[in-house]
């Protein structure tokens, strides 16, 4: 059975570069073997979070309390085995759209608090950025962190970016990294399907908890020892100016 | 035979929170079945990048023009299958020391513009930052963003940060971060090794280019006919004000 | 007449960290000398920006063609000397909610292209993030970036944060972090008011670009001929390899 | 007696577009008034920071202990009334060169904890970052945070950016940007220099603390009280299911 990739459009325009750039890493992924599917975030209703979890952690949970058309998002995000991200930069950062997707696939993650386990560990996951102007790095940065933390990989070379104003179409060197993201998802997604991974994220960790905290306390004691002299040395002399 | 998984210690402090992190990730990664090796930055001498690649761009290369201990570093780097990047946090970025450090590894990833393959390719990392104050995810995110486009995998919650003027032994759940980076990446490591990747990023897909730019720009064209008569009305309010 | 701040709580929550930090921040604006107003965002609908200027980079004005509360808050906005804006942190950026608000903003900043003037050039702000956890810094850069590109002025220390899972009343040192920004922010505004201000970009420079480019050519031509052998002489070498 | 404006070179190239850029920069701010100073920092040894106020708090002091050419260059930014940073951009983050130099200007910064006064306090800051490629916001938005947190002022549109492989002196709206930030730095600097500002930072206001936590948190309980019936709802819901 293929692996199954999404892409998120989040441009409220279906025909400018942020969708091309899309069209193309999803193209590649089915080239490579995958079932795609492009989702525009523009044509649902996705309303912004409403922090339950400042409230009590706990509560933030599948399916989120507001009754919007993320629920059926929720459904496809858990069937796939990689997204692709695809956002224009506004202000140096996603779309206000994409960031209320963001900020709503919370449900899926803080599951880690209720079963024990992000329901979205494992999946794999790319990122275009695209604008007129700048900002791309700080929006594939803040989003690729995000994702990371959610439980999502990001296998090489998962980056596209661009950020000119004239159609991306005639930039060789962009179509062939969005094909490239296209690519590297659906071989690492690939790969993921194949490991019969047990947890990412392991809390029972924990159990050996003691013995590593009193292994680092020791090595950085020892280390201290090695440098006490010369460190102490240079405080002692700038706090005696 | 075991991966290695080298971390690199970016504090000029041997003994802080740092250190400490660190010695924890790679203890763990050495549980789950890797060879580990810590080295301390501030050790060594790592010049400033001289940016030759923006003389010419193949210029760039292994090893590095200037004679300092990078050298060593180079061949540490290539013989292993993963890396950690332990920073302290200065000024919500990761320190000069880790920057140059970072700066001159680009001598291994330009070798795409000579052997047509990022030298760091399909390799794994985990990034852990700590600070007393703030900044950690400028930091990471700022460092993750760089090895994805170098060609490094980041695995699922390879990522861990402190931020508070205390000693990181004492916090549990940052410990349990960092044990979970070292297992994570010790497992990443073994499943790419496992994967006998072809290349991660093929500049062979531009022979492709052609259909792929046909096909978005029709999808895209097909999405302008139905957006069209909305946006353009859109518009045109928006230019009569 | 005092200067006008207005603070916009982008929290769907009206009495956590993120609204306290900020009536602290407007209290100390009003000590000093400011008319304050504190405005939730949650209590207005805000709908995503549409990118029409993508479309046409004339189109997006004030005021924007979409028929919700940003209406009202365009007028506020001209109207105010400085504004502050409190996030919390959802993802290591703003939350869903203050993405919009922001997004939406562009309808004065884009202002630029019709008038010649952005609309809130020379404005004061000052920027909050709060959060149980991290991502502060990531969230202040952007916001910061955006304003001053928008024509903003940032004072000194108008930036304040919190990032812990506790009441941020009990923490001294962010409580007089929040109250030197509203300080900060009705001082700098004060003294905006009093400098008339022709306009703080100006276009008109453009009629000495000739000048200026020819200077920085000669200039440039000058410190390569100083670089050039040894420069040169490095790229030879490693080329050479 | 006219303004003080000196201006960083941070690529280790003086003929290349970062030097370009800055050299109009400054070229504009002498056009209005300032007395200017271009440095390369390439021609100075920096080491990197040693981190001795994660020792000690208040050992971080003028002048830094270590014995390089920042000596001079603290005399030099304590005599001017601006500074503008010009950096390439090294994997989205500023050079090593540069981000030695920032760490080491903590050594001003840090005289907070010993003098009771950021000793940059008050003093105007723009910032260029220039690139080949991509990460231009990832780096201002980085450096203007920190300058900002340091105590510096950040005048309206005082960023400039440039991320093409190409001369930038052909871009005219990069160098109007230039232009722009050279004049607000310069404008902004005689406004702050006129102003004859008490501290900026003002550690007396802990004083009103107790006052002001107080009504922060009445504030607080009465918003809660308000929100309180929807918002558990909202969590009764969630956990019952």
């Amino acid at each position: 059975m293929p692996v199954k990739v999404i892409g998120f459009n989040g441009s409220p325009r279906k025909y400018g570069n942020t969708f091309k750039l899309l069209s193309i890493a999803l193209n590649s992924a089915r080239r490579h073997g995958a079932e795609v599917e492009l989702i525009h975030l523009g044509d649902l209703t996705i309303k912004p979070c409403l922090g339950c979890l400042s409230d009590v952690q706990e509560a933030c949970r599948y399916p989120c309390v507001i009754d919007d058309d993320m629920k059926e998002i929720y459904d496809k995000v858990l069937s796939a085995n990689a997204i692709i991200i695809a956002t224009p930069i506004y202000w140096y950062q996603p779309s206000g759209l994409v960031k209320n997707f963001v900020d709503r696939l919370t449900a899926l993650e803080n599951m880690i608090w209720i079963s024990g386990r992000s329901w979205v560990e494992g999946k794999v996951a790319g990122v275009l950025a695209v604008g007129n102007d700048s900002g791309e790095m700080l929006v594939v940065s803040a989003l690729t962190t995000t994702l990371i933390t959610m439980g999502f990989v990001i296998p090489p070379f998962a980056i596209a970016c661009f950020n000119e104003n004239r159609d991306v179409l005639e930039d060789e060197s962009t179509v062939l990294d969005a094909m490239n993201v296209g690519r590297s998802v659906a071989l690492m997604a690939e790969l993921m399907k194949k490991f019969k991974a047990e947890k990412w994220f392991s809390p029972d960790l924990l159990s050996r908890m003691r013995d590593v905290v009193e292994f680092s306390r020791r090595k950085a004691l020892e280390n201290m020892e090695l440098q006490r002299s010369s460190r102490d040395s240079i405080v002692r002399k700038l706090l005696s100016r």
